[in-house]
């Protein structure tokens, strides 16, 4: 379960409880409900670091959901190891696409929805049950029609330009790590090695960095760069808050280039 | 469970451990733990809202007691569907009045507490121990006496006026979103329609805003009113926090008339 | 589960995930996650108040970790009723030396680890995968070699001086409640008894308090002294917060006199 519903509403519990109604051996693990409000682009970069270490066989359910209630549709995606349902907003494609999608439905058979859909509360009254009768065996197809124009989230590729390479922030962790778009094999192609200084231009901030492997070889409190857990250059200060440091935000640019 | 201890502390967890530790099947699901400090009134509101959509036979523990120690009581109710266990300060009786109250016994029997009763901490003592005895199969009449002079919230109902509804704040939930206690009963009544315009006095604002069906009917960042999932009228702002800005909360008197 | 990993992240998520791909059957209980950002003192603290009230064969798993991918190890600690893995920064040993060591190994055998270790997230890619192997009946010693030579948490003992206690501030928790490492047992040899009114200072505060039973023993917002949950000496406000009000923060020196 991921979400932006936050931690002292009753909304999440009621997911589970319906859920725990429909099929009572479900095992529930939450991902996170402290997704900034309406940022579908957070919630999609959270479920797709998690997907790939779920167990073969996970239902995946993702509310964020500015559009609930008007013309966008629900969704029911089959991948190569996993289900995911949620609105047809861009949420769930980053991890569905990296698992290999090989059906995508548009959930409207009310049969496997609460007897009341309320036009604000969707994940109660349409992901959560279709999830659980899923678990309970009711075969995909049987949630609506197959559909395949369904949205895909927008997130930068990072660019190679003379000497350089240019990104931005994807996401800012809750120990303020700063984690770009550059993957560890774009370092590779620009010949950014551990070891290295690197060249970081942000905002208004130029900053000469060791890429690292740890956070442990820089000093306390001294800025470093790492390829994070998931494969993505981090601009982070050893026990202390890059982001609180630099003010910046997913979404800015990032230079990288070497010294 | 539902209770007030935050999420970095050990009560909580300690809850659960105590629970496990007497019933090793039991399946535990937390409702919130964020309820405003000492909030009996928002913990019941809560507690009230997840409660119909359980399955059938659960055992709420709830948690939310400046009492503790005193001589307030502790309570197990029985309902048509379920079970509470908590402090007799009001805390269960919104959700059991809801669920129809079969019996209400006061916990004394000190077989199924803790061994070492502390007197600042009944959740892990005395209520968890008991959920976890009654999910074992012991019968409730085992816990202690039967009782009827329990505590009940109280929550202002809406009043109706000469072309106007009196209500109050009930909520602000994490996106900011007032709701009150005028239901979707009362509005019908006063023939308030979605699609209407709606003047409303809260504090020094008077607004027209519209009845709408959901959050995406407005423009984004614009005011709305809408039913609720749980059938209350609600302010709210599309993509935004009308309670920062409104400056409402939980308490504050709302009036509503057609324009 | 412990950890300061917060609650937006992937990183919690992603350690359930690999547990419950290893050990389908685990039973997952979040302790905290909420834990200050590296202060292993803190979780230690939270770990050892928790961990007697869990079932028998619990594994503990926490990761409140600085020194992840620096020549620090992995540990899986053996104790009479419960195991524990973690890093060796003494973050379990608080729990595990009050739980009675039997045996406690460096994690070294790379076949109980995921398939590629990160040099920055041992949480997911050691600690967790050897929790759920140790669930799935592997053997504690097949992990690594024996060792003896683990670090141990420092904390203070509190001192007795002529008619006066010294200790200091081992936790302040979320209702604001300062604990101190004085104990019940501390104050009835200092002859300090529920009834008597203590004198107490910290910082540049001269309280004069009484030693309660429980919190509504004083009135509503009055300061009270307790024997907390854990049998720890904590200074309180009824229905207050003691630590916005004092100032007061883990590591503060107090001291305790009669009057």
């Amino acid at each position: 379960l991921l979400s932006d519903f936050g931690l002292k509403d009753p909304y999440m519990p009621e997911i589970k409880a319906a859920i725990l109604t429909i099929c009572p051996e479900a095992r529930i693990v939450d991902i996170s409900h402290s997704i900034e409000k309406f940022n579908v682009r957070m919630g999609a970069f959270v479920l797709a670091s998690v997907a790939p270490y779920s167990p073969a066989g996970t239902v995946h359910v993702a509310v964020v959901d500015p559009g609930v209630g008007t013309e966008r549709r629900a969704l029911l995606v089959q991948t190569k190891r996993a289900f995911y349902t949620g609105p047809d907003n861009g949420l769930l494609m980053l991890a569905a696409q990296k698992g290999g999608i090989i059906h995508t439905y548009a959930i409207t058979n009310s049969e496997f929805m609460l007897p009341t859909v309320s036009s604000t509360f969707h994940g109660r009254d349409v992901f959560a049950p279709a999830a659980a009768h899923l678990l309970s065996g009711v075969s995909p197809k049987q949630f609506g029609p197959e559909i395949s124009d369904f949205e895909v989230p927008r997130f930068a590729k990072p660019t190679r330009q003379t000497g350089r390479l240019v990104g931005e922030v994807l996401h800012v962790d809750d120990f303020g790590n700063i984690i770009t778009n550059i993957s560890e094999e774009d370092l590779s192609k620009a010949r950014m090695k551990t070891g290295k200084t690197l060249a970081v231009d942000m905002k208004n901030e130029h900053l000469k960095v060791n890429l690292c492997r740890t956070y442990g070889d820089a000093a306390p409190k001294s800025v470093l760069m790492l390829v994070d857990s998931h494969g993505f250059l981090e601009l982070a200060v050893n026990q202390g808050n890059a982001s609180r440091r630099f003010r910046v935000n997913a979404g800015d640019t990032v230079h990288v280039s070497l010294t």
